[in-house]
Parts: C-alpha cells; structure tokens; sequence
C-alpha cells in the first residue's frame, strides 16, 4: 500500500473526526476509497449525535457510500482500530484494506483482519491519538458506551 | 435457554422478516430482548427498502433498540445465523446469547461467537429455511449482494 496515499486519506477520516468532535460526539472518522482512488462515502460516529449505537465511524462510512455491488480493491481508512462490529464488516464485505489511523488508545479487530487477506496499515498517527487519548480522559462513560464495556457498571443482578 | 421462550421470540423476528419481503426485500428479521425478556428493538434487512446497505435485520434491530448502556443478559434473535458483521456486533457489545432460526442456507459466525463465550441456539426453524432457500433461488445476485459475495462477477481487472 501506498503510505503517502494512505496519509492522505487519513487527512479525510481526521476531518470527520473533528467533524464529530465539534457536534459533541465520540471523534471517530472514517472513509471509504475505491479501487481507482476515488471518495465513496465518509462518515463519522453518531452515537451522541443521532443517539444511534449503530453508527460507528466505519458503519457511517459504508452506509454513506450506498449499495456496491463489491467492495473488492476498496479501502476503509478509519482514525482508530475497528472494533469486532466494524472489523466484521470488513470482513464480511471483502474490503481489500484498512488504514488504521491508531491502534494505541484503542486495540481492536485489526490483527484479526490481516489473519485473514485483509492488508493493513497502521499508520500510528499522533493526531488521532491526541484526539482520542483526550476524549476518553474526558468522557470515560460514554467512551465504554460505545464500544460495548460494562466492565465500570456494578451488576447488582449478580 | 429456555427453547419454549426462544421459539416465541423467534416468532418476533419472523414477522419482521415476513414484512421485509412483502416490501420487497431480504426477508430476514430480527429482535433483541433485554435481561427480563422485554423487547428493545426489532428490525429487518432494509438493503432494498433504504438502499442502505449497513442495516441488516441485526443491526436494524440493535439500531432500534437506541443506546444502551450495557447488553449484558440481552438475546439477539435472528432468523438467521449471523454474517461476520452482525457477529462483530454481537461480540463487540457482549450481548450475552443469540437464537438463530436457521444455519442451513448460509453459514454465519455463530461458532465463532460461541467460542467467545456467547450462548447460541440453533433451532433449525422450517420457516426460516423455506423463506431464505425460496429467495435466494429467485433472487441470487441481491442476495450475493448482501453478504459482499463477489464470486459471480467478472474481475476485469485481473
């Protein structure tokens, strides 16, 4: 993969990000690139937003580009590590490859895609760490919220 | 689980599977039940209807439900076995069984989330077979479409 274009790209995701970030959300972008390069669909997570727990920023990203009838030769650029729900549509999908924005704050289903024919760039970027590292300082609950981590609520149902 | 409860429930994601069809769609449907068997949400596959392909009858179905703080002790019911997307979905946010009506027609991730410490029911639904078997027999291209199949499309690209 070509990592000036993926940075690029990444420049794309991060601006849904903060796109997210700036309406009071989970600052989160992704986007999805065709095989020649061109924009499909960019989205950003809208759980605050729409009060929708299914939109990730991946899921936002799909559904904005519509029906295609393959995804093969696409690539999703997200600012952070998919999680199962996302690394799954990935998978299920047949996107050809992911750039992972950071893995740092956040470890998700990214080795998992790569077991199984996915390429993968992990591009480490400071500014989506920066990003997230803040956020989940900020609002831990809302962060655990999203990606499912009950592990802070007590189970009174024992 | 209780099959007697898991049969009734499977009754819920039937109907909305029946609903999708008669609108013109996938006829696949879904529900999720809280810890005390209250319903969340229920949904269907809405690929055709909305031209959207992020909402399958699952995640229709966790869409409609909102945001929840935690699925600790939820089913998703489903009536049919889940594809790697709506398997990540159920992984990622530890929603704690799934009731499939039936893994015949398309094998799913199902193993995969009961390796994972999920509680699966397989029920081998007659029903559900017969709508999905009679689908996909009509409608092959839609129905690779929607689980990302591309093995039926020339690759002139190489």
């Amino acid at each position: 993969m070509d990592q000036d274009q993926a940075r690029r790209w990444l420049v794309t995701a991060v601006e849904e990000a903060r796109a997210g970030l700036a309406e009071g959300g989970i600052p989160i972008g992704a986007a999805l690139y065709g095989p020649d390069g061109g924009l499909l669909g960019r989205g950003h997570n809208r759980r605050v937003q729409d009060g929708d727990p299914s939109l990730h920023a991946e899921t936002a990203a799909f559904r904005a580009a519509g029906r295609q009838r393959t995804y093969r030769g696409t690539t999703m650029v997200t600012t952070l590590s998919p999680c199962w729900y996302c690394s799954g549509l990935v998978r299920q999908f047949g996107i050809s490859r992911v750039v992972v924005g950071e893995a740092t704050t956040f470890h998700g289903g990214h080795d998992w895609l790569a077991e199984h024919g996915v390429e993968v760039l992990v591009l480490d970027d400071p500014e989506c760490v920066a990003l997230m590292r803040d956020f989940v300082e900020h609002h831990p609950a809302l962060w655990n919220e999203d990606i499912g981590d009950a592990s802070d609520i007590s189970d009174a149902g024992g």
